[in-house]
C-alpha cells in the first residue's frame, strides 16, 4: 500500500497484533513428492491454528529473487526494501548480526596486500583463510582513537564489517579503496565538516592498522568502503500508529527493529521459552509484538533437515502459550525460505498464516507449503501482510463512500 | 490494463456482456468453520453456472483496504479508483444515494454553532441528533435563489450533503469552513469568473440559512467545504467501445454509471423482477448491461445474515431468465464484501464468476467464497475483471505478432 493511502486510512486502536517470524521457514522436500521441513514436523498447534486462519504464501521481494534477512524482514514488516535501501556498509554490519545503532557509521572492510612502495598488489590479500583473518581482526580490535569506539566483525576470508561509534559523526565519507591494484590506498575524505572530523578518526585507525600489520608480507593493510549510517525510515508508530516491541536474540534483527522505532525488549537467555516469557510480561505495554526465531534458518543453512524440523516443532509447542494471551491478530510466517537441501536462502515463497476472529478462514487443516498454496490469501507480496493484519485488527478506515 | 495498451487492443463487436453486481456480496461465517451468507444460500442456478465458468476472488482496491461503494464500483467497472478520484463533496452526495448530475456541484455541509459576535463556538454543533438535524434540513430546503436549484440530504448528526444545480456553474470554490473554532465562517470565494458567480449564489443561500437558524442558540449556522463536481472519466464507449446501459434503482449507482457514460434505464418499480424486465426489453439496444442488486449489502449492513442469504437466493432465481437471453459473457460479482457479522463493508476479497463459451471452466460445482478461492482466476484485482470480460467477448485484439 502506498504511504499516502496508508496515512489516509490508518487509525489507532487497542487491538493487539503478534507477528512471529520463523527465519528461513520455507523449505523443500528431500525427494520429489516428499515433505518439506515444515510438512514433516509434528505441529498439532500450528495445524489447529491454521484451520481457523487464512493461509497463503509470501513472496519476499519478487518472484525468483532470493533475499537476505535484512530486506526480507523489511518487506515482511511492510516496507518495500527496494524503496528503503539499507547502505552496503550498514547491511554488512547487520548481516553479521551486529547490533548497529542509529548514529553508528558502518563500512565494508577488507585486508589487502601492499608492496614496499605502498601501492596495492592484491586488493583481496589472496582471500586469506578465515582463521588467519580472525587473528588479524583481534589485532585491529586493540586500536584506540580518542573520542570514538570501533567494532570489527569477521565476515568471511579477507572481509570484515567495520563500525565507528561516537558523538556527532558524519557519514558523507569517500572510500579508502581505490578499486584497482597498482594504486595506493587513499586517505578517507569527508564531504562536509562533520564528516571531515570523522574521516580524521578513521585515518588514525588506518595508520595504526598499517603499523600493526607492517611486518607481514601479505594482508598487511586494510581498505574501507561503502560508509553508511542506517537509513531513516518512518517508524511503526508514525506509519501504522502501533506501539511496537521486538523480541529478538540476534543483533541483526534487533538492528532492523530499532530502525523502525520498535522497542527492543531484553531477552534474559537464548531460549524460545525466554522470548515467550518476555512476550507475556510485556503483554499490556504494547500493541504490536515481533518475535524472531532464528533456529529454523540456522539449521537450513547448515543443511540440517532434521534440526529444522525439530526447530519448527519447538515453535509449535509454544503456540498454546501465545493463544492463551488472546491476541486479536496473529501472523506466523518467515522472511524467506532456507531449504536444508540447498544449505542457503532461496527464492521459494514462504508459508503464511493469518489468524483473527474476522479472518475468512480457509478450513484447511494444515500449516505447510502445499496447504498454504491452496489458501485464500494466495501468493502475496510480503509487503501486503501488514495491511491485511491492520485490517483484521480494525485499524484501517474505509476508503471512500 | 493501462489505457495505452487497452486503446491499442480494443475492438468493436456485437457480443453482449452482462455484469451483475451483488452489492456487498462477500461475507463471513457466523462461527469458525461455518458457511458464509453466499455458501449458506440455496443457489442451484448460480452453482450450475459456476460449473461452466472460471472462478476467482476480486480484491476491490488493495489487500486489507475496505472500500466504499463508489470506488468499489469504479474498480469493478475497470477504472482504478486511486487514479480517478471522486472529490469529497461529490462522493458524499453519491454516498447518500443522491443522483448527482455531471454539472452539479456538491459539498460536504454541516451545522455549526456561532456566538453572538458571529465567531464559531462549535464547528460540529455538538453533533446534534439525527432527528433534530433532519428538521433543520427541511428548513434549508425552503431556501430559494434565482437561477439555481439546491438539494440538501441528511448524512448523520450535524452532517449533510449539499448540491447546487444550474447552468454554467464553476466548481473552483474555497471552503466556507475556517476549520477552527474562534474564527468566523468565511464567505465562499471562487477562483475563476464562473466560480465567482457560483459563489455569489451559494453565499446568498448561506445568508438565508443563517437567518432561518438565527433564533437557535446552537446549530445556528452552516459550513460548506470540499466543493466538487463529478470527475470527467473516459466513457465506456471511448474506453471499451461498448454501448452500455445501467439497470440500477439507487441513486448512487446511477450516478457512478452516468459518470461512465452509461445510459441509465428507468426501472418501473423496486423489484429485481422489474430490473430483469428492463434487461429483457432492452436486450437488442445495448452490448453491455450493468445490473445492480442492493439488498445483499443492505442486509449485510443491518447484520441480517438470513436476509442476505434470502437476497442471494432471490438473485439466484433470476439466473435462468438471464441465461435465456443467451449472453456471450456473464460476470457475477460484488463491489466489496459486507459480512453480516461485521455489519459493515470489509476488506475481504469478493467471489467472482466469469462465464462465456470461451472461458476455461474450472469444473467447480459451487459459487461461494471457498469455492472461488480454488478457482483459476485466483485472487485478482477488480480492475482486471473488465479486460477478462472483453477478451471473452472477442473484443481484444492480439498484442504483437
Amino acid at each position: 500500500m502506498n504511504d499516502e493511502l496508508l496515512q489516509k486510512l490508518i487509525q489507532a486502536g487497542n487491538s493487539k497484533i503478534v507477528m512471529i517470524i520463523m527465519d528461513g521457514l520455507g523449505g523443500l522436500a528431500r525427494e520429489v513428492g516428499g515433505k518439506t521441513e515444515l510438512e514433516s514436523a509434528h505441529r498439532p498447534n500450528l495445524n489447529k491454528l491454521a484451520q481457523d486462519s487464512a493461509l497463503g504464501l509470501t513472496i519476499p521481494i519478487e518472484p525468483g529473487v532470493t533475499t537476505g534477512s535484512g530486506p526480507g524482514h523489511l518487506a515482511f514488516f511492510g516496507y518495500d526494501p527496494l524503496e528503503y535501501e539499507i547502505g552496503r556498509g550498514a547491511l554488512e554490519a547487520l548481516g553479521v548480526d551486529f547490533d548497529l545503532h542509529p548514529d553508528d557509521i558502518a563500512a565494508r572492510g577488507n585486508f589487502c596486500t601492499i608492496g614496499t612502495g605502498g601501492n596495492l598488489i592484491d586488493r583481496r590479500a589472496g582471500r586469506l583463510p578465515n582463521e588467519e583473518s580472525i587473528g588479524l581482526i583481534e589485532q585491529l580490535r586493540t586500536i584506540k582513537v580518542d573520542g570514538v569506539e570501533f567494532f570489527i566483525e569477521p565476515i568471511k576470508e579477507h572481509r570484515f564489517a567495520y563500525v565507528i561509534r561516537g558523538l556527532n559523526l558524519g557519514a558523507a565519507l569517500e572510500d579508502s579503496d581505490p578499486l584497482i591494484n597498482g594504486a595506493a590506498p587513499l586517505a578517507v575524505q569527508g564531504r562536509d565538516d562533520r564528516s571531515n572530523l570523522t574521516a580524521e578518526k578513521i585515518n588514525l585507525f588506518i595508520m595504526q592498522a598499517k603499523e600493526k600489520l607492517s611486518k607481514r608480507s601479505s594482508a598487511n593493510m586494510i581498505l574501507l568502503r561503502g560508509f553508511a549510517k542506517l537509513p531513516t525510515l518512518p517508524s511503526y508508530r508514525q506509519r501504522f500508529k502501533l506501539k511496537a516491541a521486538a523480541i529478538a536474540i540476534n543483533g541483526m534483527y534487533k538492528g532492523v527493529s530499532r530502525l523502525l522505532g520498535m522497542d527492543i525488549l531484553e531477552v534474559p537467555g537464548q531460549l524460545l521459552a525466554d522470548q515467550f516469557e518476555v512476550l507475556e510480561k510485556n503483554w499490556e505495554n504494547y500493541d504490536f509484538f515481533y518475535l524472531h526465531f532464528k533456529r529454523s534458518d540456522t539449521c537450513g543453512e547448515n543443511g540440517d533437515f532434521e534440526g529444522k524440523v525439530a526447530a519448527i516443532e519447538e515453535m509449535d509447542s509454544f503456540i498454546p502459550r501465545l493463544m492463551a494471551l488472546n491476541p486479536d491478530v496473529v501472523i506466523v510466517g518467515g522472511d524467506h525460505s532456507t531449504p536444508a537441501i540447498l544449505k542457503s536462502h532461496s527464492w521459494h515463497p514462504v508459508p503464511l498464516l493469518l489468524y483473527s476472529e474476522r479472518v475468512r478462514s480457509d478450513n484447511i487443516k494444515e500449516f505447510g507449503e502445499r496447504a498454504c498454496s491452496q489458501g485464500s490469501l494466495g501468493l502475496l507480496k510480503a509487503t501486503e501482510v501488514m495491511p491485511l493484519a491492520l485490517a483484521n485488527a480494525g485499524r484501517l478506515a474505509k476508503y471512500g463512500a
